[in-house]
């Protein structure tokens, strides 16, 4: 077994077979084997899969096995959700069977900086490589694969997408594919690995790197086993495709955390940052940030100029827009007099109006004005990108925007995007409340049908194209 | 007419009049006027409220005054939504019929950037000072005073609060109450005061300063007239309590963008940065940070020491959190031993745990386990104040946190905060979609109930709860 081996067999199984499961466990229940169960069923895995329990019994009308090798089939892939004692007998019974992959939401390994656990994954890695099984984990969530109904969560969705992500934590493995989904990103694979005592970082790194279906690469890492290759791999990846880490314990505190979480050393802050940067990896500082530059990537394109046109209503949230954008290193130019003159010949006199950028039509924003306001400035040559400001709940809710209101102006956001060549980005933002939440998510889905990125505050508007005008300008850099 | 005067005529004026208000305009038109109305109906004002309109008419069974003069009773208080020129005779009609308070909603005055707009303010501050009447605005949305009904939108809550919020602008006036309120935070008295041609920031300052309603003030500025005179105001509103700013215009773009505004010079960012620190006054970027610091003064007690202990579920979670907070200079100390002992005890061995702070007690924290490890950890003599982790979309939805779960949880933090005299807070995150934000809200609701102050990520409890400490530890410096 080398590292660099061709994975797909991981993500492809023709059987799985999920060890722990209780017999009769509710769909809801809190039995996590009955939770892989429910996730590979509303996920669509077509082949076979086989609940296992020395019980034996009955789950959802499906036979219980009292043990993978009565398994009447071949088995490729087995989730193992027993404890960590019974692993060693498991990991024999499975070379038996001739499984390929077992995947362990077990823990009790290294991470619990235990003799008796360092001993005991030891010894499956030592009983995997006899048996030619790969392991991946343990302590993880493991493979949610849309294209083929692997999943960890049955509320996952069956869309596929562009998107690779590697996850050392199960949390934010669970967290960052439920945010992401929320704000329009899909994954083509994501593997929660967990401690890595085979699969590990560097193999994962690889194989997305290679992947045709992944244009995008995401990952939380805290730690890695081998620097030196893990670096190359990041290397290779960011030659082809996008990459963003987020690096979890890249403080000193946050490395203790680390080291409780995975029992992996997270290695020096300074250090990180600095291949990061070399290499021109993109990083972020939360799942919530992953989301917002994955959208970006996503839907901008490329090269992008870090000059700005904004154009909204509210002369206070313009200006405390422009301060956020600024401090993020965006440039927000001045418009062309006769690009100005033509805005203000658009728009009755009014309180506040400035038609320079960043443009506050004030009122009009909320008239058929808009569509024209946005095309003079999504057409003006002094701007690379054109943000269209949309606060939901800066007039009184009796008539402030709605739903229906909203996606309104944004239709003529959609026209200009239509007719225009200009990268156009949508901040839907002064959200308030759940209805708020709503209005803003249908919003998204209309922008992005289009190749809108949207976001839903100017800071995470500000950051995420900063970030990303930032790799890009790196990349050009390293180029000449 | 001097700036010293006490204002509190403008919050309880006996009468009102609406001028500009049309006939039969629907209760939810975009009339800014009928706006006013409704306003000051639901905000339950107890006076007679008039609409003004010279063509006469009715709105809602009201008989419509054709001028100022005409209203039978005392007029204390008017508000203005005509046009600009036919300000002046507007001002000279309330002079006669002896009106204390003329508000602007109206705008093209010295904001408008033209010879003109200057000249008519001009005009309308000297017959103003003539006629013995106080000016708010013009171009701004007015005065919110929920004890007396006095309001700009009809959906500002009757509910008093002890926060004064004196704003330049308009929109962040809106957005800024409609955000607080969503976050628990009432007013005592809000001020748009938009051009500020008479009632200026250092007015409304002094006035909340002195006012006993007030105990924390909030100020969202641009610019001011007299800088020396500001800065006086400011240092005797931090002696006596709280001020917290948000600087429009605090980089050369913004600035910019703040004189198309409200016609006022922004300043040199550097010399407001380095006066607002010296005066010890805390500072936001935007009025989402503001919110959050309010709810931080409101419920967290003083004096605060930055050593933080944190205790959640979910490992890659805990470690993101703990370099969030590091990073905004929280500490997060080492517990005792014999603390990581007693909460070893509560848990059985299980995935990622770490019984040193940041503590992780992984599922365990959505058993009753919780209540014990939230004690423990509050009464940790090492810690200065203990926040609560409830991330909401770790698990898979079918046995996520919905509201009745993630308030089961919060319960027994809220017995915790009966028990204990530590500082204790929450961060209620990993909210995805709308029905989680429900979620998010109820939580807040049952935490503020018991003073537990409500973070929604942790990226803004981190930058909350480090302003609060660095606050009161410039106001400890001074003092020696």
């Amino acid at each position: 077994v080398t590292g660099n081996t061709n994975l797909d067999f991981i993500f492809n199984p023709r059987s799985a077979a999920i060890v722990g499961i209780s017999a009769n466990a509710e769909p809801n229940s809190t039995n996590t084997a009955a939770t892989y169960l429910e996730s590979f069923l509303s996920g669509g895995f077509s082949g076979p899969i086989y609940p296992i329990n020395h019980k034996g019994g009955e789950i959802r009308g499906r036979k219980i096995y009292p043990n993978v090798k009565d398994v009447p089939g071949p088995l490729d892939y087995v989730i193992c959700c027993i404890q960590a004692p019974f692993v060693p007998q498991l990991i024999k019974d499975c070379a038996a069977k001739g499984v390929k992959v077992v995947q362990f939401f077990t823990a009790g390994f290294t991470e619990s900086e235990t003799e008796k656990g360092r001993e005991l994954q030891e010894e499956i890695v030592a009983l995997a490589r006899q048996g030619g099984i790969r392991l991946i984990g343990p302590n993880c969530m493991g493979v949610y694969c849309p294209g083929t109904g692997v999943s960890f969560a049955p509320d996952f969705p069956k869309e596929s997408g562009k998107v690779g992500y590697i996850c050392q934590s199960g949390g934010n493995a669970h967290f960052g594919i439920r945010y992401a989904v929320q704000r329009g990103v899909h994954f083509s694979k994501v593997v929660s690995y967990g401690n890595a005592c085979d699969v590990d970082e560097s193999d994962l790194l690889e194989y997305l790197t290679a992947d045709p279906e992944t244009e995008i690469i995401a990952v939380y890492i805290e730690g890695v086993k081998d620097g030196k290759r893990f670096v190359r791999a990041l290397k290779e990846a960011v030659a082809v495709k996008p990459v963003i880490v987020l690096k979890g314990g890249r403080t000193d505190a946050g490395a203790r955390a680390a080291a409780s979480h995975t029992g992996t050393l997270a290695g020096s802050s300074r250090v990180w940052e600095g291949v990061l940067r070399q290499l021109g990896v993109a990083t972020v500082n939360s799942v919530e940030e992953l989301a917002d530059l994955l959208v970006t990537f996503l839907y901008l394109p490329v090269p992008m100029c870090p000059r700005l046109g904004t154009i909204g209503i509210s002369g206070g949230a313009t200006v405390i827009a422009t301060d956020v954008y600024s401090s993020a290193g965006l440039v927000l130019p001045h418009l062309p007099l006769e690009v100005q003159q033509e805005l203000r010949r658009l728009v009755k006199s009014e309180a506040g109006l400035s038609f320079d950028n960043p443009v506050d039509i004030s009122s009009s924003y909320y008239s058929s004005v808009n569509y024209h306001g946005f095309k003079i400035l999504a057409e003006c040559d002094r701007i690379d990108i054109a943000l269209f400001h949309l606060p939901l709940s800066i007039m009184p809710r009796t008539h402030s925007l709605d739903t229906r209101a909203a996606l309104w102006v944004l239709d003529h956001a959609v026209k200009v995007k239509k007719e225009s060549n200009k990268p156009i980005g949508a901040v839907v933002y002064n959200i308030v409340g759940a209805e708020g939440w709503e209005t803003a998510l249908k919003c998204q889905e209309l922008c992005h049908g289009v190749g809108i990125p949207v976001y839903f505050s100017i800071d995470s508007a500000a950051k995420a194209i900063s970030r990303f005008v930032t790799y890009h300008e790196r990349r050009e850099t390293r180029r000449q």
